[in-house]
């Protein structure tokens, strides 16, 4: 078996090999650009993890797993535009660098690169991992338009917030081992307990990112402690403090939110809020839950426990991160 | 055989029941808008007429059909933003309805929906299908680029708006035509002619296209007559015009590109030197000899002539046709 190091190094370098068409440079250049920028690479490592499980030969995981990786970043290069968002991994957005225009087509491109990518399996599996993969980049659409739709809701459940993450966080996670596992041989049963270990993996993940946006040491979590805050988002914390807060601490909250023009007040009021009703503790006990979730169905995957390790430690150190 | 009437009319009505999804609706409604604003149907009706050339069981092309009549109305969709387009066949455009965010993201949903009814082939050619699939998807985006790109340049050359327009226009009418031919059970070889009608007749139709918007007859061409000359795109018979004017026609021809004050007169003056220079004749003849060169690759195509007359009859209509 490979390290976690091992297949991320695999990553980095067939991200670095990958060669696009010289022109038109407008379509494909933002494409390196926004492949290279960086990131932690989750999930195509996930799709060579989850292959590792049942075979030691990745090679035949590393398209698709790049396919995973340029389809996350395909989204990202639309959601900045939509989310008019400056900055990208702290470079600046491929629509501010070369306009909406660039970043739209270019988008598209990557899309299909995508596909191109993920149908570089065997072709016997290929209808199988077609529909996980096309199924997926719906419901990562979907989860887009509905956080959009929640900047204008004030109504936003617990529910909502839940299914909102699965889809736009959650799903490519579980396509990526289910997909790994799927070229590694897996019976279908073990690619679909991957997908389920992959969801409530990536709802845990974006529980925790929402207590880090809140709590993080600033000196490690590389972003603005509070943006969420600031920018209203509707989180777990925030959609479970209106939730639980008396009238009085309702109305103060609400106060907070409708207030822009003094951001670190704002945030220093809002956690105090979290403070007092323990909503921090309530998103660590879901967290706590999915990933217990996650962990039960990995132990149902016909393998060796030992075999298994890689995954829950990887797990575990997603959710202990501290960026 | 079925008759085109009876291909348009399979087309219109599985048009007609394609559901999507009731939420999020920013992303559905703007899909089931854009696909029934009408439009001649010419490329999935080109889907099923290849595969009809090979088998009387036409039912397994309508999905192939749908996916290239979504992805083309995906272009649209997205076009329509970086050309800031207001109208889309007399009606708002996507973008115009419901604003830019919804117009990219519904057109990203869109792009997926095109794959997941392009994959509805018998797996044995999927991998071939999916390839000529991405293939032109990258070229129409390729195209677009390219045609944008051509709004900043003015030294275009014949060549550049021939590449041009093979990628935006004629490799999807290709795209169709072969994979309908593929679905009907077609050899690779005439599948490929078929390609190569579809390209020459894709080039044959955009220049006839440029030819009736500046000669169309109003009452029948159904857009505004010189809308080519007013935004001066550059057209086959633009680029034919520098080549040939004398130095001072050139200037005078310039002086008018450059004019955007007094669109009718420029529209009559353009329209004077270009009948000067007998540019509508250079482009009749090139459209002629694409469409020669298309009907060349459809005899070689080994089935029985009398098959064969509903694509040659397709071609001249569509060459001969006022709007």
């Amino acid at each position: 078996m490979h390290s976690i190091n091992q297949l991320q190094a695999i990553i980095h370098q067939a991200i670095a090999e990958s060669r696009y068409p010289q022109s038109p440079k407008e379509l494909y250049e933002p494409i390196s650009y926004l492949m290279e920028l960086g990131g932690k690479r989750l999930r195509p490592v996930s799709v060579l993890m989850a292959c590792n499980l049942f075979t030691d030969d990745i090679t035949k995981a590393i398209k698709p797993a790049l396919a995973i990786e340029v389809f996350h970043n395909f989204t990202l290069m639309h959601d900045d535009i939509m989310d008019n968002a400056p900055l990208r991994r702290g470079k600046p957005t491929v629509q501010h660098k070369w306009g909406n225009n660039v970043a739209i087509l270019s988008g598209d491109v990557m899309l299909v690169e995508a596909y191109k990518l993920i149908m570089q399996v065997n072709p016997a599996i290929l209808p199988d991992v077609l529909q996980i993969f096309n199924d997926t980049a719906v419901g990562v659409c979907e989860g887009q338009q509905i956080d959009m739709n929640f900047e204008v809701l004030n109504n936003v459940s617990e529910a909502d917030y839940l299914n909102m993450i699965r889809l736009k966080t959650a799903v490519l996670l579980g396509a990526a081992l289910e997909i790994g596992a799927l070229i590694g041989g897996a019976s279908n049963t073990d690619a679909g307990l991957l997908y389920e270990f992959g969801i409530n993996l990536g709802l845990a993940f974006q529980l925790h990112d929402d207590i880090l946006d809140v709590y993080g040491d600033p000196e490690k979590f590389g972003k603005q402690v509070g943006g969420d805050i600031t920018s209203n988002k509707k989180t777990f914390m925030l959609i479970k403090a209106k939730e639980l807060a008396s009238d009085e601490t309702k109305r103060r909250l609400t106060d907070w939110v409708d207030r822009s023009n003094a951001p670190l007040e704002k945030v220093a009021a809002i956690t105090e809020i979290y403070d007092q009703l323990n909503v921090r503790q309530l998103a660590e006990q879901k967290m706590l839950s999915y990933s217990e979730r996650a962990l039960d169905c990995l132990e149902r995957v016909n393998v060796s426990p030992i075999k298994k390790d890689m995954l829950s430690n990887f797990a575990n150190d997603l959710l202990l991160r501290e960026h």
